[in-house]
């Protein structure tokens, strides 16, 4: 298809497309005799999966530029899901910033919940400076639940997990797609249960092993 | 104190300081007879939480004006929790560009569990288009576990509730900072259950009732 239609099917303007395309975000379509690019659907899908990067993931162009060269590009070693987090921290922490109160506290829960990505990373960065930062707020006592609301997390992990599992296509735009939309799912379910939580059941977690028995 | 010493205490230049004046994210200071600002632990405080929401929460400085606006002037019928909330949407569902199925899907989910809070708002509107982005990208094993989704989410949102109810302070404030860096640090713990769960227990929700007999 031409650029006019690629724009129509991907849902977003010629000059976005050009935009991309200069950016190595898009790749280039196949330049025709008559010097005119031809597009397939995966350009489509590519224009596809920016919108819901950019618009709804709320990542940088220049975040969105890395996660599309990582998937165009597999190597086993990059984080994909870390790539598209939410949160201010691209790379490891800054431990001269952090209180070392909160590191080790940190460290601890998730050597307890056999976390075993490496400490320091950017989640962990990440985890950090909200804590702290709850702390110079006063806000601690979601600090005090901080366990709990692992608990909630650890969940969702393993939904995102045992989807991967199941994965036929293609695992790693899955796992960017997994972490980047189901932030924002979890973050949007969240608020609704919160605002409407009077008339609901109150849920409570209960883990257990991979068995099923209660650990 | 001075804006120097505000700048050194709130981890913020002085031209940021006077930028958010300009922009009515930040009271002026009281000017004293010798014709220089004057600021208070409020101010230190209010830069804190400005930080918060801005680096960490990720909000645009608009969204961050409407937030301390309602802050300072506060109306109950403001839900703050969705004004800081991540997602494109700000205001209610577009229902013409949105999938009727998608909308019936997510309005039986919240009626299912109860979630009062009605139709087509911002949080609704959000999750609607991270469905129909889901399906658009051949992703709908994540869809086929919203409910799992949103069972995670309501403990999360039951855990926030506990901290608010028991809040000493300032509770809109509490709410504000629960719904920004609540999100952020459950996408971090996301993600980092994610990628070292080889060892973990994988936990599983059960609902109960809130006298805790299983619903």
């Amino acid at each position: 298809m031409r650029i006019a239609e690629l724009s129509r099917v991907g849902g977003v303007s010629t000059a976005t497309i050009k935009y991309y395309i200069r950016e190595g975000l898009l790749p280039s379509g196949r330049l025709t005799r008559s010097n005119q690019a031809h597009y397939t659907e995966d350009h489509v899908h590519r224009l596809r999966l920016l919108r819901a990067l950019l618009e709804l993931g709320g990542l940088t162009i220049s975040r969105a530029r890395d996660v599309v060269s990582a998937l165009d590009s597999p190597a086993g070693s990059i984080d994909l899901g870390a790539m598209v987090a939410r949160g201010p921290h691209a790379g490891p922490l800054a431990t001269t910033l952090a209180d070392p109160r909160t590191v080790a506290m940190v460290r601890t829960l998730a050597e307890r919940r056999g976390w075993t990505a490496p400490a320091g990373g950017p989640q962990f960065a990440t985890i950090v400076e909200v804590l702290d930062t709850l702390r110079e707020l006063g806000q601690d006592r979601f600090t005090d639940r901080l366990d709990d609301y692992a608990e909630v997390a650890q969940c969702a992990a393993a939904i995102d997990e045992e989807i991967l599992r199941t994965c036929d296509g293609d695992r790693a735009e899955s796992t960017v797609v997994g972490a980047a939309l189901g932030d924002v799912l979890l973050s949007a379910l969240r608020g609704l249960a919160r605002n409407g939580s009077g008339t609901a059941s109150s849920p409570t977690l209960v883990t257990t092993g991979r068995n099923g028995a209660e650990a």
